[in-house]
């Protein structure tokens, strides 16, 4: 069975687990949405919002659930879950140009580094002195790895990544252009007017199947180790002090600021661009909403927010003012009953 | 003409097309504001605000418009708009160091790809399988351009950019150092507790005359592509998620968080720090004040904003008290009357 | 008396200037907190939210200040500021893999570029006409520095640096992996609809002891230049627009968004993901609290903040239409009475 497109529809069928109602034999050429989909594309339903698109959709076939299943007339892949399915099939018509598993000859690897089977090592690629690299890893253009360094098995580090000694990677990790890990934490002693370094002694430990987003950082730890854990995903520039710790299966959005030692339970959603102060503790399953500060701990799942919601900026300058005066006003209030 | 300062005064007249009033062979050796001007220097004048500098500037030379001639007594160059003229004048006093206009002999430059003529490829620069350099582009050290790449005639892209497989981009475009093109969006379908990769089969389509600052992370589309409009300004550390498509000559200032398939305007000025959430649509012409959250779409243009105004801390701490008190407060309110 | 540990007790009472009480042979292998450490290991007591911790410590010595030298019956080393003193015995243990003091074979250094004695400069470092980098100075692999640029003694470049020609950096810098500095400032004059880039023909100017985190940007200026001052210190992806000016021993966390011509004053902290917009002034001795928008000039020292804290997503979402009531509700409030 071939694993490039286009595909029978019957062979996606068997690839994706669906089941298929329709002409076996319509060829799939490509994935699109409802919307922008044409004849040879496979495109798929899973929310309601989108019930006109499916009513007009040009797509030769289109995946669905199964109590969908009347709502669509042509051809159709039905699974218990269409959003899953598409993302699964996704990888089927994912053509990204070959890259040679090979080690490019103006890579610098020191003698003491060990490299596992079919690693690809690009152009002018820095390996220091007793980095394990496990096999099937792959490391893009320009990328420097510090020494002591361990990246696991079938990992992908992207170009100009900066990995500081000692860090320590999962498998299956993804690493983005631009990431930074392992950089010097944020302490310093203060005396008199002055800031007095504080050397960071700890490292960074990352799970297993770990998404680090283009020109995020991850600080080291200044005695223990910033930890993250298995299946976290983190976005891109987003900022993970020293010594925080996320529990698995966490979602870090784009731009996020979370301050050393901070701990972030398991399963949670912190939203794009939110800060989060230091030493601060969220539960597992907590959700914050973008650009919120939590300047406290959060005990409890559920979902948290702060911030004022958009006005237009001639109504927005009265009320800031209003807000100003908030505790008098209330106080007011309250005197008068 | 020679295009290196010093200028004699009537020269810069007619190179920036202005009205030249007194002596003609004044020297111009460089560009200051009103305040830092020495003998030698050209000023321009283009607010009210700085009338006391005016008043008290050295320059030898000043920029200002035709109805304010009469506000300064010494050698001008008259024009309708003095800061474009000062802006073009700029361009006449810029003495960046000389770039060889050749190939770096460490550059690695893959059979396949296409260079136009009069291209500077840096050292260690890495160009992969077919991409297409037009004339006239410059490429910095240690920049990586993956395969499939498209660059337009006479852009510069600076050091240790990252731009990813597939990306497309116009002519004269600014990208600098740090940049990362074309990583892939972020998109995961849940299952239980487990987050699924979506593979992220769209690219990134930048218009003509675009810049884009530091640091700054614009993603692949998931299905569609993540477009950039002719003329669009982005400032530093900006983040661009997946299936944002961005109007013409619209502005993004420095550390903004536009996430996933945003449409925003043409002509709109996004201020500093501004995050918005996903899926919501910017009319033309709108302006968003720094660091608002903007929450909902924006149908009209205009000006919007969010937050709550500065106050010190320990004001602020008694009103943020209060602001979670407020639909309390205000139903109370009400029921009194 | 060695540099490395371990180490007997009395050899760092020398070291650190502490009063020794215990046994002088204790041998210490490695710094700890009081809560993780064990046999062999220093900690040290700076504030009493530890105190459970120093009652259960497992630590074969403690670091604690003189009038709190009864708290604890172990082996001690006595001084006036206990942080400052772990602050100095962090570099004490510090074993970072030692980098060859070399210039390695595949650095690109321009004919023209003076380099003082004893530096290091690592992998595929692109060194551009006429630097002068100063003895002691180290500069990790893929850095890329352009034309002119000046870097003081013992000052440290990590991997994947980009500086821009002219940039002047004082003695004893720390500048981590992704740092871009002197990019060109987001200066454009608006003509109709289009922009018109304006040249930025200041530079950067960075004095002594300063300290710049991973994937920060610094902008050079427009016609001045942007200056840092001597003791600042910045955190990872912080973004210094053209023309700031930071003040002696400031410190600015990450994340923080500083647009172009502000300035502010010595020992201000700025914490993480502040957002000050342009022409602001901050004066000596201000702190800002995390998340803050500075949208006005601050004349006193002191603490101030903005933002609303934090709500369940539920209760916020009540309280933010009250917002945009606010000046309606207050003065309906006055109207009352």
């Amino acid at each position: 069975m071939s694993n490039l497109p286009p595909y029978d529809l019957a062979t996606l069928a068997v690839l994706l687990n669906a089941e298929l109602v329709g002409n076996p034999n319509t060829k799939i050429h490509a994935l699109a949405t409802l919307k922008t989909a044409n004849t040879g594309d496979l495109s798929f339903y899973h929310n309601s919002r989108y019930y006109t698109d499916l009513c007009e959709t040009k797509a030769s076939a289109v995946i669905l659930s199964k109590n969908q299943a009347t709502n669509y007339p042509g051809n159709k892949l039905l699974t218990d879950n269409p959003y899953i399915c598409y993302a699964r099939s996704s990888h089927l018509f994912k053509l990204e140009p070959s890259k040679e598993k090979a080690i490019a000859p103006s890579a610098s690897i020191h003698a003491s580094a060990k490299l596992g089977s079919n690693v690809a090592i690009g152009e002018n690629v820095v390996i220091a002195q007793n980095v394990n690299i496990a096999k099937d890893v792959t490391v893009a253009a320009n990328t420097v790895i510090e020494a002591d360094v361990a990246i696991g098995e079938a990992s992908r580090i992207e170009a100009n990544v900066s990995i500081a000694h000692g860090v320590k990677i999962g498998k299956r990790a993804h690493i983005y252009a631009g990431v930074v890990i392992g950089s010097d934490g944020f302490g310093f002693a203060q005396e008199d007017d002055k800031y007095f370094k504080i050397a960071q002694l700890g490292s960074v430990i990352i799970g297993d199947d770990v998404e680090i987003g283009a020109n995020t950082c991850i600080d080291r730890g200044a005695l223990d180790d910033t930890v993250i854990g298995d299946g976290v995903k983190i976005d891109n520039q987003v900022q993970i002090a020293h010594n925080v710790e996320i529990g698995n299966d966490t979602v870090i959005c784009g731009c996020s600021a979370i301050a050393g030692s901070v701990k972030i339970g398991r399963n949670c959603v912190i939203a794009g661009a939110v800060g989060i102060i230091n030493h601060v503790e969220i539960a597992d399953g907590v959700t914050v909403t973008a650009m919120s500060l939590v300047n406290q701990s959060i005990r409890e799942s559920g979902s948290y927010s702060s911030g004022t919601g958009l006005s237009s900026t001639a109504e927005w300058k009265k009320n800031i003012v209003r807000f100003r005066q908030l505790d008098k006003l209330a106080k007011g209030l309250k005197k008068d009953k």
